[in-house]
Order: C-alpha cells, then structure tokens, then sequence
C-alpha cells in the first residue's frame, strides 16, 4: 500500500478514534523515528515521553494513555495497543501483496503422495516428501523440507531452512560401536504454528514428535524426538530441547535455553535465556541459571574460587563450629 | 510391512525366541502403549514394572528378566536387547520401503567431476561440488551440500541441510581489518557416519577436517577447520566444537556442549551437556559445568554472591586467622 | 596451481625476499609438516622452534625472527606474517581456478526485480527474492536465501544454507495467544562482509537489521531483528544475537556466546566464547561468565553449593560479627 486512512483502520480492526477518519497513513514507525502521515503505539509506559514528542500523525493508545496523545492529529483508543499494532501490521502487509504468489512455487519438489491444501504455499526449493500433509493457508517459505508422514496444520509458516522431521538421535551400543534405531514415527504440527529459519523438528522413534496449536518458534532451535510442546509455547532463537521431554502450554523458553531429555516442564513455565533445565519445573513461575558476566579479570577470580566452592563451605562450617565451642568456653 | 512373524525376525536377527515363531507382529512400540500384535523390548531394569502390565505380543528380553515375561504369548532373549531392538527398527524400514527410490534425484546438482558410487543415494536438491567422492551405500537426503574436494565414506548418512566443506572461520588482522585465509584443505568422513539435519562441519585451513568411522552427529552441530573428531564418538544437538581441537574415540559430547579451539580430549572423554570445555581433557571420565537452575529469585541472589566469591573466599580466610590468632590468646 | 615462483609472490605481495625467487612453490603447508618445495609461515614467537626443524623450502617470517630462518632455502621477511600468508592464501586460490563459474547458476531462483551485479556470483539453488540488491563481486556459495528487499553489498560471502531476512520474532500478547507482528523492515549487509553456513540474519520489525563493512560471522549464528552490527566485528559459531541488540566495531563474540535484547555493545568489547551478556557492556575491554568445566563429581558439590552462596555469604557476615564482639569482649 502507499496509504490507508485511519477510517479504513478502524473499520477493520475495531478501536475508537479520536481524530479525522481520512488521516491517510503513509507508513508504520516506531515513536522516536516517526514522521507526519506516519502511525505509531504506545504499550509501555515507560516510553510516554517519546509520545510526547514524537511527530506521528496518529499513535495507538490505551485508555490511561489516551489524554498524553491529545496533542496529535489522532489516536486511536485500545485496551491492548500492543496486539492492536500487531494487526495493523498484519493489515498493512495483506495490502501491501498486490502480487498474486502461485500456490506451488515450480522449483519445489513434491511427492505424488503428499496432500497439500489448495490455498497452503510452497516456496522455491521446498522438499515435502511421501505422505506429508499441510493444510489449509500454510506457508513454506523457500527451501523447507518435511519428511516422510509428517503433517503441517493450517495456518501454520515455517521460514527458511526449515527441516521436519528428520531422524531423531536414536542409537543402541553394542560392542562400544552405535547401532541405529530407526525412527518410525513422524511429526505433528498443530494450526497457528510459526518455526523460525533453520530450525530443525525431529521425527519420532516409534510415536510422532509433537507440536501443538499456537506454538511460535525462532531460528536455529533443535527439536529432539518424541518431545511434546504444549499449545501456545514460544521459544527464542538457539534453543534446544532433547528427546522425549515434554513442555508445557504458555511457557516461554529464553534465547540459547536447553532442556535436556525426559524431562517435564509444566504450563507457564518460563526458563531464562541460556539458562539450563537439568530437572523437571513441575511448577508454573521463572527459572534462571546463568554465570553472570564480568570483566574477565574478576571472572577468573570468581571462577578458581568456585572451584573450591564446597571447601570453603566446610571451612565455614568449621569457623561456625570453632567459634560456638570458643563462645562456650 | 504390514507384518512380520517372530520366525522370520529370529532368522534374521537370531536370539532365542520363547513362543510361537508362527505370531504376527504388525507393529513396533513401547511397552507402555503396546498392543496384541506389537513387539517391544525391555532394556533398562526400571521399566520391569511396565513389563509386567504391557500389552505386547512379544518383548525382547535379556536372560536376566526373561522370566518376568513368562506371561508374555511371546518373548526373545539376547544378551543386549536394546543393539537387538534397534537392528529390529532396522529389519522393519528395510522391509517397509518397497518403492526403490532413484540413486540420484533429478534435482540435484551434481558436478561432473564428482564420483557417486552407484549404490549411493542423492536427495533432491542436493549439491555435490567438483571433486567430491561419496562412498558406497551413504544417503544424502535432501538439500544437502557437500563442497569441492571433500570425501564422504561408506554408509553415512546425512540429514536434511547439511554443509559439508563450507570455508573454516580464518582471517588475519591487519590494520584492525580482517584479511581472509582462503580454506585450502577439505573434508573427509569416514564410514557408518551420521550427521544431524543442519550441522556443518567446516573444510580445513590447509589440511582436513576429520571425521573418523562411526562418529553420530545430531543437528545443528558446528565443527570447525582442522578439527578432528575420533571413532565412535557421539555429539548430541547444538555442540560447537571450535577449530582445531582434537576428539579422541568413544566421547560423547551433551546437547549444546562447546570445545574450545586447538584443545584435546582423550578418548573416552564425556563431557554433560551445555557444558563448556576450556581446557583439554586428557583422562577418561565424565566432566562437566553448568550453573545449577534455580527460581529466578533464589538464581539472582546467589548469582549476585558469585561475583564477590573471591573476596568471601578471603574474608573467611580472615576469619581463620582471627579465630587461629584468638585461640592462641 | 601447481607451483609458483617466490618471485612471483614477491611481485604480488611485497615483502623481502632473502633466497632465489626462482625456487618453485608447489604447496603451502604448515611449518610442521612442510616438505621441500612447501612455503610456510611463522606468526607467534612460540612456533620458533618448528621453524628450526621445518623442512619448508621458504618460510615467511618477521624482522625479528629472519635470522632464525637463516638455515632455509629461502625465507620472506614482511612485518605482519600472518597477514601476508592470509594475502597468498587468496593469491593460491584465485591462480588455481582455472574453471570460470557461471555467474548465475541455472538452478538458482532469482526473482525478476532482483538486481544481481553482473559480477557477482550465485551458487546452486540459491533463492533471491523480489527487489534484492546484491553488489559487485559479492559471491553465494549454494543454497543461501536472500529474502525480499534485502541489500548485500560488494565483495561478500554468504556460504551455504545461509538465511538473510527470514522474519525477526515479533508476537504481541492477547489472550494469553501471539498475534503475529508483520515484520516490515530489511537487512541491509554492508561490504566485505562473510557469513557463515546455515546462519541467520533476520528482518527488522519496521526498519532494517543492520550489519556493517568487514564484518565476519562464523556458522550457525542467529543474529535478531533490528540488530546493528558495527564494522569489523567478528563472530565465532553458534553465537546468537538477541533482537534490537547493538553491537559496537571492532568486537570479538566468541563461539556459543549470547547477547540478549536491546542491549549495547560499545566498540573493542571482546566476549568470551560461550559467555552470557545479559547487560550492556560500555566499556572496552573482554568480558567472560563460563562455570568452570571440572570432574563431574566436583562439579556436582561445587554446583549443590552454590546454590546456597546467599546463605554462606549471611553466614560469613554472622561469623564477621560474633568474632568482632568476642574480641571486643
């Protein structure tokens, strides 16, 4: 699009207006950066006072806010500016694809066998593989791989690089040598689900992998097999989660996080970036384990004394000990 | 397969079977979820207690427990039933994959001077580059590249994504510039090799990178130039191993591990996950070092104290003295 | 190549040759493993050992150390080694492709309105989308993804599997469910810049994710929307660059490291492979966080431990206090 009056807007998404329904707006902008004809939200407070100078023509508000934005041209009233903004976006980039994109992109490599719904989209150099199935409105962006059996549900968007459903990590020692089991199970993605460039979904060993309505994943995370995501789960960049471990809905797993395998984490968990879960969170709240950085210096320092770390606790003890028996005497 | 009797598997696989050779076995499982018909095993003595209440037609035992399936229709006694399991998944993909597929995808890009063995297997939209050599029997499944010069052994396998022989991270500072050191050497990898959809593993500097027989590799590992990793090693999800360092054989390395470069781990080195190696490893054994996870609250509180450990550490020194010193008075 | 004269060199690179510039260069080698007919190279003063017993026919060195390499045939004296090795590097590559490269390769998917510098190079399967810019010179290995409106400029290398402008991660809350924020902006990639393979750069929300000359970036790096990245920064694998971070010029991130969420970087910070930045770092200098890696039974009453540092802490102050009193008394 080159403009779209804020009448338009409100038509769509609802909200009340405070100012002329024809403001045309020429573009999205943060607070701090925005121009005239630009259209711009307020979420957090702490960023009223770019409000107060920014130069938007129209900013998106919630009702606390709303007498902060009376300087401007317009404003729009809503009780949750933030996801109002997030449809606007939506909005302004369904406008903005004049350009009809063909359903299947003829690069792609698609086995007879796979059922894609007609209005799904399969980029450039997509691989979907024997009895793969992807509904309706889902997109592959380019070069997207999904296995043998797996299935996609519907409005789901699954970014560059993207691998489902390779085999899991599965092997057996005999003799000090690996033998490998195969993986016999597939993967299962609910609707709603976007998995970020390069991210990786493992097939099951003998069940499916899988990852339910809503989940939002970034790049670069590992999916080990036979794991269970509960619905609505969002995982920054990085991530890993090994096999068979079982997360919750409504949790939040932070940039670099890992989880190690068969363990469970119940909903609303949220796990710290990089932070480590070595045992089950049966219980909903935030967990951190990092080393906080330092000046390398100091954190050598602080490093060799944590090496000693439980003999300075004995030495504590013993200095507790000695001091009661010197306060006796 | 739609089923396989336990005659044919015993025939196959051998192992001592207690039962009918005649009963059908229409599908693998675990014995929690098993069903008539299914065959599943028991490997590790925790789960007796599902043996005990499973429904599976068969279960592969070892000696030792063969007893607590005596009420089992069926079950096979081998000394190692998980190796026996495993070669069980394989028997049945084996016997599952009645479509032959082509040796080389028409969608790959192949280069003329590259030598596939004829029983290999090219995913579509793979790259091979100039000069390339793949082994007998090793699958590249799809979007796989392996770059100019690099050796794949027999019998590996290589998941979706994969770069193999991608330029090692090597540049000279001049002038606070970064000038490139072209990437002269490659990659070779030996036989029965695996690796993880994603990963890459980088060609040396001048020499090879390698990777020796038997080595597993799950996904989105990074392996620098010039490392070399042993046989019969195996790195979960997420491992960086920094150029140079040298993996003995028989490791294993935890999900998001990180080896330092130009370090050395002997073989049978274990290294937990997420943990990170800053120095070499010369005895066998287990190591690791990761910082405990905790409630957010109790992890700041202590991660606070952390970066004061040093002076705590002198301050109970102090204190001995003091307590030495009054004691003595 | 099969050889080159150490004339030849000297008239490309500069430097002083002490020997004949007709002696034939058939391979450059490590100083190690040199042989007659091998250029080398010394850089760290602790290698000066192997120079003494290199059987290299011409070694490149520095003033100080040219009279240690007296006893070769030939040496090459030039006051930053490591530099000028990196320069013949390059020079070997460039004489030993005798092969001219299509410009484009006939399997890549380059969108109409793309604009692709006639000297630029693209690899098999590449995908450029609509209204890309890719400059003079600038090379993709196989493979890469260049999404739509993204800028790449002179003389980079983005290596395989490479993702650039999938969408940053954007989801506003409603309902406990994620609304998708359209991201609208770019990536805009300066000149000389490399990529490593499977890396990621992905698009700003509303303006563009920025990554300046000479920057170089090692494989499976995750580098987040609206990140700035400042000219001849460096970062080794697995790194991951959370959204609207700033990283400053001239820094090191190690291998494994991750910065979190709209912090900054100042120029000349230096971050310790695998360290966790998780607040602003405005000082230069080189910053670490790792838990030290040790046995793993250490580790395991070290880690038990330190999760009651907050209470040793309380219980060395207690002692601080009892003993001040006794000697008070």
């Amino acid at each position: 699009v080159d403009s779209l009056t804020l009448g338009h807007l409100i038509h769509e998404l609802g909200g009340v207006l405070r100012g002329d329904a024809n403001t045309q707006i020429t573009r999205l902008a943060p607070l701090a950066s925005a121009s005239k004809g630009h259209l711009s939200f307020l979420s957090h407070p702490q960023y009223a006072s770019q409000l107060k100078n920014t130069n938007a023509s129209c900013v998106i508000v919630s009702p606390e806010q709303a007498d902060l934005a009376a300087h401007l041209t317009a404003c729009i009233v809503t009780p949750n500016p933030y996801a109002y903004w997030a449809k606007t976006t939506q909005l302004w980039r369904r406008l903005s694809q004049n350009e009809l994109k063909a359903t299947i992109h003829p690069s792609a490599v698609i086995h007879s066998s796979a059922i894609v719904h007609p209005s799904a989209e399969i980029g450039p150099l997509c691989v979907v593989e024997a009895d793969v199935q992807i509904g309706a409105r889902s997109r592959l962006a380019s070069r997207v791989t999904i296995s043998e059996g797996c299935q996609i549900g519907e409005d789901c968007l699954l970014h560059s690089g993207v691998v489902i459903g390779a085999d899991g990590f599965g092997f057996a020692k005999e003799n000090s040598h690996w033998v490998k089991i195969e993986q016999l199970g597939a993967v299962r993605i609910g609707n709603q689900v976007e998995i970020g460039a390069n991210s990786c979904v493992d097939r099951g060993a003998l069940e499916d992998t899988v990852i339910e309505d809503g989940v939002k994943i970034d790049n670069l995370v590992q999916i080990g097999h036979n794991v269970h995501i509960g619905a609505h789960t969002a995982m920054a960049g990085c991530v890993g989660i090994a096999g068979s471990a079982r997360i919750g809905a409504y949790c939040t797993i932070g940039g670099g996080a890992v989880v190690l395998g068969h363990l469970e984490l119940a909903d609303h968990v949220h796990v710290s970036a990089a932070s480590v879960v070595t045992h089950s969170l049966m219980k909903a709240g935030q967990y951190s384990g990092v080393f906080p950085i330092d000046d390398n210096r100091s954190w050598h320092k602080n490093a060799a004394s944590l090496k000693q770390l439980n003999t300075l606790r004995e030495r504590i003890k013993q200095l507790e000990k000695s001091l009661a028996y010197d306060q006796r005497s």
